[in-house]
């Protein structure tokens, strides 16, 4: 197991389980019971998810009120955005490239669809 | 294990090797004993993290050459960049906040500066 933040973040988020949490917590904050809710799954299943989102600075857990909401921390989630922009250009050129073949595939159809005519 | 797409791309993510890896692949097709280079590591070590990225299919291997380089393949990096969009507003909403606080701190300092010369 990796432990540079990176690594831990990416770990965390390698369960669609944990995602769909964070998707829950895009609306704002939710207690442990109204997370729990959607999934079918135990209570101390959901409260290991939520350990490892924590562990990963993923999400924080109020101290005030009694039933300790829990909210996102985005920052990891911006190192995530900030490390795939680097890769950006490649499949943008990659997008690129399709659409060029696409329009070169339709220009062909249409001339040959012409000469059809023209027959 | 996840099986699901981006669970996948996530966990074969979640290792600095791995990811040293794409990035040494943003210059272009290297062959394996290329990117093995620069690790400490033994080739059998560096064959296993390439195998989870192509099956990951975040590399893909030429099957033409005798040298089978590695290439990347940036669709499940879109993927994760598409996923992480839904949360640029969370980061973004939190740094312009950042940014009012310093801001009021800074007009105090002033504030507070004026003050002390007119005494």
């Amino acid at each position: 197991m990796s432990t540079d933040q990176l690594s831990v973040t990416f770990a965390a988020l390698s369960d669609p389980t944990r995602r769909a949490i964070l998707g829950r917590l895009i609306a704002g904050e939710r207690s442990v019971t109204e997370l729990a809710e959607p999934f079918d799954m135990s209570m101390p299943a959901v409260s290991k998810h939520l350990r490892v989102l924590e562990r990963a600075g993923l999400i924080a857990r109020g101290r005030e009120a009694q039933w300790r909401p829990c909210r996102i921390e985005a920052a990891p989630l911006k190192q995530v955005a900030d490390w795939t922009e680097r890769y950006r250009h490649i499949w943008e050129a990659r997008f690129d490239r399709l659409d060029t073949y696409l329009q070169q595939m339709e220009a062909k159809e249409k001339a040959h669809a012409r000469k059809q005519r023209r027959k």
